[in-house]
Formats: C-alpha cells, structure tokens, sequence
C-alpha cells in the first residue's frame, strides 16, 4: 500500500510502499477516503512545540519515531476484520476514533483514552491516515456513518469537531451564559456551530477579519466584533451589561489574548486555551479572589465522537471542507496550512 | 455596642461605642459569641493585596469603605428578629454565612451569593462580628447549631473550613486519586480532614515543618512529605509509580510552588490555588496537551456551609482554635496573625 | 385591587375587590398584565388530585386555605418597592417566579425553592396573579424582560415551560440520545423546542392527533408516531435500531402511557412522568436489572427561569398564546380549559 | 481444567473437566485463587427470576446458555498472556472486572459496560470463576492487586461492593443528607462503609435484627432502627426533625418495604432498589408534585472497580468473608446461601 511518511522532521514527506498489515485479535483494516489535515501534523513534520522561555518541546522526547504516517482525522471503509473483530460488515462507511490509549492508566479506566498517561494515538505514534489503508488496532475505535454523509466532512470530525465539542463541554455553558470565541477559522466557526446548537448560550465572535466575523454570524454566533476596529474589553462590557462574559474559548492562546481575556472575563469564569503557544504572565491573586478557571482542553473521548456523528448525520453541524489533495500533495498540504492559505478543514484523499 | 474597627488602613483597631441597628423586615441581630481572626482582615488592615508586576489592588477599588468592624467568621445567640423574619428562637444559637450578594447576578441566582458581581460580604462591606452586636440582612443567611457544638470553633466554619472544602469540591476527587495539599497550616489540615471524610482519595501532604506534616498525618494524610528534605517532585512520582499528582491543592500559591506544582502534575491534573499571591509564568501550550486546569476557589456557597455544620456536629471534622482575644486585643491579633505566630485558628471573644 | 378568586371548590370564581396591599422590606407590588391559566388551577378549584387506590388528595391537607386568588405565570410591571427592595425601577417590565419557599429547608439552601419542605407558591398558598396587582414577597423573585418580549407569551415562561424545562434537564439528554415526548399539547411541544435547542438529542414524538404531531414536527421533533394508527413499541424499535428510547418524557402519566412506555425504554433508561395521576404496578425486579430510573419532574428553579427568559429573549424559543380572558372569564377559561378547548395557553388580563 | 458447572436449572452443580481454553489476542487466563457465591447465581441455578403478576422471567430468555461455569466475582493469579496482551506479569495478583460489554453499544462507548445492551458478563454469558482457571477476553478487564489484601476479600469487590458502590454513588448523597439503608446483610453493610467514607452523609440503618444492627453501627451507621420493635416511618421522623429521607436504599426491594419506604421518605427523595422482586403499585401523581425518583442501580464500571480496589488497599472498606467452599461444594454453597445461612460473603477456592 502506499503511505505518505514524515521521515524527518522539515524534509518532504515522502510517499512510500508498505506491506499491508496482517490482522491479529481485535485489530482491523480500513481503506482510507479521507485523511484531513490538521495543525499538529505540522508540529509533527516541525519536530516539536514552542514551550516557555521560548524553549522547544520536542515531538521525540513525547515518544514519537520516525519514519511516520501522519493522518488522525480518517474516514474510510471497511476492508477486512481480525478473527477477535465484530460488528461491521466488509464496505461499511466508518470513521475511526484515532486517541487510542494504552488501556489501563486511570484515565482510560473512565472512558477518557484521549488523556491516556501512554498514548498510541493514530497518525501520531502509530501510522495513521496520510495512506491508502490503516491498521486500527481494535474494531472499538470504529463508529459506523451514514450513506448519506460526506466522508471527507466525517473525517473532520474526529479532531477538528472533536476538539471543538471538547472545548464547548469544558466551558458548561447555560442558556444565560455569554461566550466568547476568539478565533473565528475552522475550529472557532465548528465551536459557534456546536454552542448554538447544545448549549442555547449567547455566542459573541471576537477576530480581526469582517469576512470571517460573517460566517461567524451566519453559523450561530449571536454578537460579533472586530477587534483591529473597536476595543474588544469595551465591547463586551457593553454588550453583557458590563458583567463580563462567563467563559472564553480561545484559539488562538497566544499570551496576548490571552492577557486581553482575563480583562473581560467575569468573576467565576472560564478560559479555555488552543495550541498557539507562547507564555502567560499570571496574577496568582486573583486567580482565587475571582474564582477563575483555566482550562487546557484535548480532543476528546469516543463517546464524544460518537455525539458528533449523530449530530452531523442529522444536518445540526455541517464541518467546512476546503481543499483536497492527492497522496503525493501531501507536502504541499501542510505547506499551505501553515502558511495559513487553508480557510476550513483540508483533506488528503489517498 | 462596642465594636473594634479599621478606621484606615494600617492604624490600630479601635473600639468604638456604636448604637445597636434598628431591625427592619427580614433582618435579625445576633450576639456574637466567636468571632475569627483572618489572613483577610489583615488585607483589609493593610488596605490591600499584592498584585502583578508588584502592584498593590487595593481595597477600596474593590469596594471597601472605612471605617469598618471586620469579622466574617461569627458564630452567637440570637438577639431579636425583624418584623418579617423567622424561622429562630430568641438565645438560639447560630452561625452565619457571611458571604452575602445582592440576589440578581447570575452567581446569586444559582445559589452561589459568595460569587456575586456586587458582593455584601459581612465584615468587608458591611459592619461584622469584630463587635458585641451583628446585624445579619435577612434571617436565611443563618444556620442554627446544636448545643454542644463550640461556639469558637463553630465560628472557623464559615470562611476558615468553608474556604477548605470549596477547594475541595473544586479538585473534585475520587477514591482512586492521589492529591497533593502544599502547605499543612489551618486550612491545609482542614483540607486533610475534609478530604478523608468525604473523597476516600490518597492524601499526599507537603511541608516544610515536621511537626505540621506530623500532625498533617494524624488527620488523615496517607504519606507525608518534608520537601526542605526531599525533592517533592521525585518522592510524589514514585508514591504514585511515576503517574504523577491528579491534583494539586496549594495554600501557599506563591510562583515558587505553582511552578513546582506543575512539575508533579498528571496529564489531565488540577491545581486550586491560594491567597499568598505572586505571579506565574505559565507555558500555554502545555494547558492544552497535557489538559492541564487551574481553578482559583474562593469560599463557598451556604448550602457548603450546611454540610460543614452537619458534619463539625457529627464530630467528623474537628476546627482546632489556638488562640483567644478580647475586643481590646483585636490589632495584636492581628499582628500575631500577620507575623505566623498563631497556629490553627484565632477568634475574638467580645 | 380587583381579584378573581376561588372562594371554595367547584363554586364559580367571584371578582372581589380587595386592599392593596402595604409593602414592607423587600416586598414588591407588580400590576398584572398577563397571569397564565394552568391546569394546576383546575386542581385548587376542583379541591384535590386523584391519588392511590381512587383516593383524593385534599389541596386543603396541602396546606391551602380558601378564599385564594390563583395565578402563578405572572408578568406585569413593577408598581412599588418596600424600603430593602432595590435593583428595579417603577413600569418596569418584570416576571415573577412563584416557586417561592421558606428559605431554610435544605432545598431553599441549594437554590431549589420550588422543592421546599413548606413551600409558599404565589397562587397556590399566597394569593397570586388573577388579580389587578400582585404582592411578591422580594425583589429577588423578580427577573427583567425586554421591551420587546410579548408579556403574555413572557407570562407562561415561569410554570409552562418552566415545567418542561425542568423535565429536560431531569432527563439529561446527549446528543446521541433518543428521546420520546408523549403528549404534543402545550408542555410536550415547549419540550420539543427546549429540547432541540440545548440537548442535540434526536426527538421522537408521539401523540394520537395528527395535527398537533404535525406541529411537533415543525417544533423541532426528528420523528412523529401516531400511536393510534402504528403501535409505538414496534414504530420506535425500528427508529432506534432495537435499542429502545433512552429517556420518555411523559406528560400524560396515566397507568397506560407508562406501562408502554416501559416497553420501549432502552436499558438505563429514564421516564418522567406528568400529573394526570393514576397508579401504576410496577415490576421492582427490573427497576435494577435493566437499572431503570422513574423521575418525577416539578417545575424549576428561579435559575432555571434566567435561562428561559435569556432563550425567549433571543426567540430560541416561542412560547404560543391562544387565548386571552379578562378577570371576569376566569371561570370560563377553567372550564374551557378543563374541557380540553384550550390548544397552547390561555392567559388572564387583568 | 476442573470447573463446578450449572448443567440445568436446579440439578446439582457438576464438577466437569474442561480444555484450558487456547489464548487469542488480548485475552489472557488467570488462575481462580477466589470466586464469591452470589445470589445471583442462585437465579443462574434457578433458571429465572420473579416478575410482574408472579410471571417468571427465564434466563435463557435474557441469553444464558446451559452449561454454565458460575462465578463472577473472581480473583487469582496471572497465568499467560495473549499475543496482544500486555502490562501484566506471570503471577502477578488480579482481580477481574466480570461486566463485560460487546463494546459498541451507548453504554459501552461510555464506559460503563455494565449497562451494554448485549452484556457477555463472566459467570453470566461466559464461563467464569467456578472454575480453577478462567479465560478473560481482555487483559484490560483486569486490575493489579497488592501482595497484602487478601484474595477472597478482594474477589467480593467486584460485584458485592460494587454494587453497594453503584447504589451509594446512584443516591447522589451530601453531608447534610439522612440516608436510610433498609436491610444490612451483606451489602447493605458494604454501603455503610462505603457511604461512611466517601459522602459524609448521616446513615440510618434499618433492620429486624438486633445483631445485624449493632454491626451496622459498628460499620459507620449513625443511627440504627429495628423495625420489629419501632415504627420505622415514625423513627425517621423523628430522627430528621420531621423531614423525612433523602434518600433510601432498599436492599430488599420487596413491595412491602419499598411501599413504607415511600412514607419516610422527603421530597425530592431517592429511592434505589434491590433484587428481590415482586411488585410495587405507585401513585403515579405523587412522582412529579412529590419530585420523586425511583432508581434501579446495577453493579457498577470498571473505574468504580478500580475506585474499590484503591479503597481496600488503604484498609477504607474491608469485605467480610464468612464461608469457604472447595470446587466440589458448590451446590451445598447455593443451598446455604439461599436458606440464609452465610452471613457475609462466601467464596469458592478452587
């Protein structure tokens, strides 16, 4: 089968021709229609994060090896089960949950692998979906989709909707909470679609961008400010009966939103934090005289998933697809992502 | 009455001969018994906190007014009641829950007055127990106690223990999580207490006196840890086979202990944070991939303060009162309080 | 003041007029301009329920004394504050939340005063909304609503939708839940647009009218079964792939409806049940093995109403008004009402 | 291998000797050092259950398959590993979490197999423990043990305690509530212990024996009742200032004590329910204007295992055996147990 591999870090990947693996236990094999592509398979091919003091977190000290496929947001089909697989059929239409863990740490104990101690996350430490099939390791990880539903728009689901849907529960929002997304491409506009959708809370859409701040609007958001037009402190004290909004998801995380956040956030609020990066100067007093919460949020667990699939087969979250590229684009993919010319969710259909 | 009161910041407390309020509606008048000493009646003594970048937020942009009568641990008898309270018998004893709201913020609407916008807190906004007499708004903020519960140590419930369990709630454990208290004073050691009464997590304590972490153990930590001797990092992961803390309580809160804190988290751990100030220089990207919370706790609501008076009744938690003073002696509390030379919990005797 | 009141059961209701009432503390007086009609006036005329064994349950032995004025959905402007009243200013545009309780029971403790041990409901044990005026014993069971909210619809938001409300939070639905709404009259579909806007939960509604399953329909209901025409078990094994419904929200209640509905509960699943009344033999053996949860539902909390206001606000949800009485109608309306004649709410204005 | 199996319903169990099954994938076999006699295995043996009108509910109609090896509770010792098996050694000390799910069903995908759809529990729909070894299908249905907790204690944690577990965590019980535990056999005294160490809840033990009850108290009940000698409704009343319970769990289940338990019980109360049958004719009203739930509890999830297992190591809970059988003594094992004669728990080493 053909796979397109990070061999290392900065170099091209490359496409390469793998034995297709023999099927153990509950482990089984899906023929990939999609692969999206995702911001953390460019730390993949960068080799590491920005951590503080500017230092960088190395993927390889995290326990990533290459070569690697890279590829964890995958729909596919069905090709053929080990002797230990059940419940699908030969050319059944699946997406596969990629944040598998170890099994046995206390997080997967409690249904939540995507916190697992040891991870095997699909496409990051195992290869993943930047290929023509994928071995997942137990037919668990699969969630049977509709006929009807796109596959490129389900294989989005598994991280880019799925860190969003992470992000809106982290937040509890009520109906009468205010919620600030800062950030309006992909995964804030797939927030804004899921808030309005399971919370009823009152979304108000902070970016720099009019165009975006549009399809912010026409995704559910109720309020929506340009901050390179007015101040966006002043703006949502007006807007929230200068009580301050309740929670804020943010993501972008870089240390000056988030310093901005903590401006209009209200007593007892929530912020949750992206993968930007960069260092947060934080005032230790006020954190417990203000009753403040700062949340990190990951992905989320299969049962999330599972929420999700149901929610796109009915039509209440319709994921944004953009660009899609072939197996040898794959360099090319990543190279427009972070060049920021992606609007939306990019796919690889190997 | 008499009542001690913070005239302006920084002078001596000085009693004064104040007229017993007049009752109105649900208002009631209680003879104070007990009334505790606070690390936050000395902020409200200094005129204010220490912010970031070595700011000071003081008081009275929060609010405060001079001449106060500090005082919201207060525990007495019940004096008279307004014309539209009830519920209470004159002699009665009671405490009362000081952290009192205006009623129509979202926080007063759920139920959580000690996060409203415009707080009432008795004895930083409104006059409190530093005085013979107190005036309570309304006849809900009480809770009667029972006869043989000690008035002085009933008293320490509603901010000392109170402040203790609202951070045990906010770490939200379970039976099979290893949490870490740093710092074994009044409220770590109530922490202990409450944590082994009603969690069943593992108790990991964390000091620097040997006679505190003793003590820390005989109310009910599991492993105790002088970090003056050993490096905290290294004995908390192999007390917990390398996994780490699940979660962090830390009553010091200064940089130098958050910072640690995190070095001994888990993937997906909680840190609650104290008083002590300072700031922290947080690396954003590890918030999300490692899922990472940090919650400032502030109080808690009167329905935590029921639970407490149900359990201090039962004898399950034990407040420890060190030291007594009169209404005269209220600034060398204070300044006993300020320089670490009272140990558990002080209270004014008026 | 000019109130209709029920002077004893099952005799007309007389137009009385009455003092107004002097406000003390924190009363308020509100003009009525809308109190909503509800079938729980049915029961305070009629005197009592029909409970166990064909046995009446006296509204007397409840602790309601006639002569009553009814009325518990009240919207109005305010009139006049007593002395501690604040927050509001006169013809504001206000409703009123008539769950009110005692304050000291251990549900008024956590915010729940619609379960208080004694409780003191506005039109029901006080005199409520069927009236020119109405005195509300504080401020703080008052919530503002805009301008441009219909006060009649605004009315129906504190017992109505508070009701369903209420039933869908006690259901806790996710989005990959199914849910059975039995009964599309008023209540069902307030649940069917609560449901769709704050759960994500896919809707099955069930009804023997074809009209009204049609509106369900467009309120937001996923599928529609007419259980006279198709048998519901079979029709909702076959929507939900053998599994069965996770929760039924049942707003007829009779021995019938959840008998059935007991057949096409998934395992752990949840039935709420409404107040037609009735008895029902229950098998207790299958309450564990199949871990079945039977809930019943009573209104909301005073937070809960926040959150319908801030909904109804921004037209998440449209509360339908189709009848309007003046004072001296409200014997008319009952009795329509009692006769099934009145489709969505009836509303009294003053 | 020697397994004690159930041939048919009622005949004497058999001693058979079976082929030590051949490990496939993640499967791994454990040698049975304990294996606790339940009552359900008396159903097992019984070939069904008692349930509505006297009407029996077989157990080949819920997919039991005789011959059956009996034994879910089960603990011993690693023998060999499948080739996708990991993370334990060759004799290493296990416990095994018997609730097993097909892994796809709703339940499943939340973690909590215990309520799949399509149950494969051990003992139950499996060979399990009545044996001297047993095959489980996953190593991640296990959990490591400590050298110092006895194996037959440690065998009762995985259905007795946990189903004390579920029940206590399904009761939802604060500090502040009364709980009532009607029946403290076994696991009624396991929910003390257990309630006693994790809510801080004030219990309430109800029984016919005085001896049974002094234990209880003796196990953390706060209070005891014999309901032989004293009204148990007036009791209660008496004992929660005429309030009522907040919540009961009623390990009999019989009409008779779930109807008194109705009569002591407060509104918004819990009620959460045993096995043994019969049923309960319920006044269908009284659910919603009473707000109360009927919760049928069933065992628990593999992270509440864990959770016990965490608890036991630390002395919190201790399980008390009262019999021991040898493999050829399971028969005479069922017949003491369903005449009431084992006190405790009663476990077979094979």
């Amino acid at each position: 089968m053909k796979s397109a591999r990070t061999t290392k870090p900065h170099e091209p990947l490359e496409v390469q021709q793998l034995e297709i693996p023999k099927l153990m236990g509950p482990q089984v094999l899906v023929r990939v229609h999609s692969s999206g592509v995702c911001h953390s398979d460019i730390h993949l091919w960068d080799g590491g994060y920005e951590g503080l003091n500017g230092q960088i977190l190395k993927t390889t000290d995290r326990g990533v090896t290459y070569p690697l496929t890279p590829g964890h947001e995958i729909a596919g089909t069905m090709v053929s089960l080990g002797d230990q697989a059940e419940g699908f059929n030969k050319n059944e239409k699946v997406i596969v949950y990629p944040w598998i863990g170890e099994g046995l740490c206390p997080a997967c104990r409690s249904g939540e692998e995507n916190l697992c101690d040891k991870p095997r996350s699909l496409g990051v430490y195992l290869d993943g979906g930047y290929s023509e099939f994928v071995l997942v390791p137990s037919y668990k990880y699969l969630i049977k989709i509709d006929d009807d539903l796109d596959m490129d728009a389900a294989a989005t689901l598994s991280c880019s909707a799925l860190t969003a849907y992470g992000a809106v529960k982290n937040a509890d929002l009520k109906p009468n909470d205010n919620v600030v997304i800062v950030g309006t491409g992909g995964l804030g506009l797939m927030v804004i679609q899921l808030a309005s959708a399971v919370t009823g809370a009152r979304i108000i859409a902070l970016d720099i961008d009019d165009d975006k701040l549009k399809t912010a609007k026409d995704s559910g958001a109720n309020d929506i400010i340009n901050s390179k037009k007015e101040d966006p402190v002043k703006a949502i004290m007006e807007l929230t009966n200068n009580l301050g909004a309740d929670a804020v998801i943010d993501f972008v995380n870089a240390s000056k939103t988030v310093e901005i956040d903590m401006q209009f956030l209200r007593r007892a609020g929530v912020v949750l934090v992206g993968l930007f990066g960069g260092e947060l100067k934080l005032g230790l007093v006020s954190m417990p005289t203000r009753a403040y919460r700062l949340i990190g949020s990951y992905t989320g667990t299969i049962n999330d998933l599972v929420e999700l699939v149901s929610l796109a087969k009915r039509g209440v979250i319709k994921p944004l697809i953009s660009n899609r590229f072939k197996l040898d684009q794959t360099t090319q993919a990543l190279t427009m992502l972070k060049e920021g010319k992606i609007v939306g969710r990019g796919v690889i259909n190997p």
